[in-house]
């Protein structure tokens, strides 16, 4: 019988890490998260700050990857991506657990039974809780929000031809933003249990 | 103080209606769905059958309309949609209650205190569901399916300009095909009760 896993995809400042986390202690399972970059970075030769920065990035970008024919030799960010499909599928062969971000959603889509979540809240409330949770940088929050959103679209779109953030790729989306960190957890909770 | 409203948008053969049906229920509030469509119909002239089938479409297709110079005629379409956002207001003036469809989460955006739900299921789910409670048509359930979904986000996007069925328009987006119907109105009324 397969595992029973959550995945969580978020957006950058949604607080989807804290809410996998917190799920993960209320189920009594692991959550995997900055483990699962230390292990391919450990895999895979590459710092752990390279792997964490490759998780974001479409190979190239699209533009310079449609005129260089990527398809004949594998980037670095490719052959994280073997590695870290490799990782994911491992851990969720162990056993229950959640796993967040990295599209393991799309990684496990027939390897565990999975129940897919994606957290996200408006702008404002995300500039808020990353200027809290991550400092002051010299780019404004809303600038940050923007620019990793739009890299974390777009890594998703290449490596699993899904849309992010589009309701019909997750068993439920939860903003939150107006619902609060809490009943986000709550909701998980109570659905993983069935 | 703004009414506490739940608004659900869906996808055909979801059980949107079902759910809100059961949500309202539970919460012991007004439900409305069948009702508002007799109501814009009494209140525009147009036949209810004429109304329901106007809310799928975005008047004359995006190309015609942008042959048209439309916007110095209002179609007939564009007079329901002033109804209907008239009706939608009131109602929502009244109490508390559950509003099914017609881009009611769009309407109330300033005018009630929303909580915005999209429900949606695969396409096997839904094909199954229609068939059950619609009987069977000359067009196949899949392409009768897939020429709602097109019509409902043509409409949805003409007339709100936003995406449908994008999480981050909607406070939740449960599958109803993987959750169940059950599961997706427990939540929605644990969460309207806050």
């Amino acid at each position: 019988m397969k595992n029973r896993v959550i995945t969580i995809s978020r957006e950058f400042g949604s607080g989807g890490r804290t809410i996998g986390k917190q799920a993960a202690e209320k189920l009594n399972i692991p959550c995997y998260d900055k483990e699962l970059i230390q292990t391919i970075a450990a895999e895979s030769g590459f710092h752990a700050d390279y792997i964490e920065e490759a998780g974001e990035y479409a190979p190239g970008g699209f533009l310079s990857s449609a005129l260089s024919h990527r398809g004949l030799a594998p980037t670095n960010e490719d052959r994280i991506w073997e590695i870290q499909c490799r990782v994911i599928a491992h851990l969720a062969e162990q056993g229950p657990c959640v796993i967040v971000g990295r599209c393991a959603d799309y990684i496990l889509r027939d390897k565990a039974d999975c129940l897919r979540v994606f957290i996200h809240a408006g702008l404002e409330f995300r500039a808020r809780r990353i200027v809290e949770v991550y400092g002051q940088r010299e780019q404004s929050p809303i600038q940050r929000l923007k620019d990793k959103d739009k890299r974390r679209a777009a890594y998703h779109r290449f490596y699993t031809d899904m849309k992010w953030g589009h309701a019909q790729n997750y068993d439920l989306t939860l903003n939150s933003g107006t619902l609060g960190i809490d009943k986000c957890v709550q909701i998980i909770t109570q659905l993983y249990k069935r």
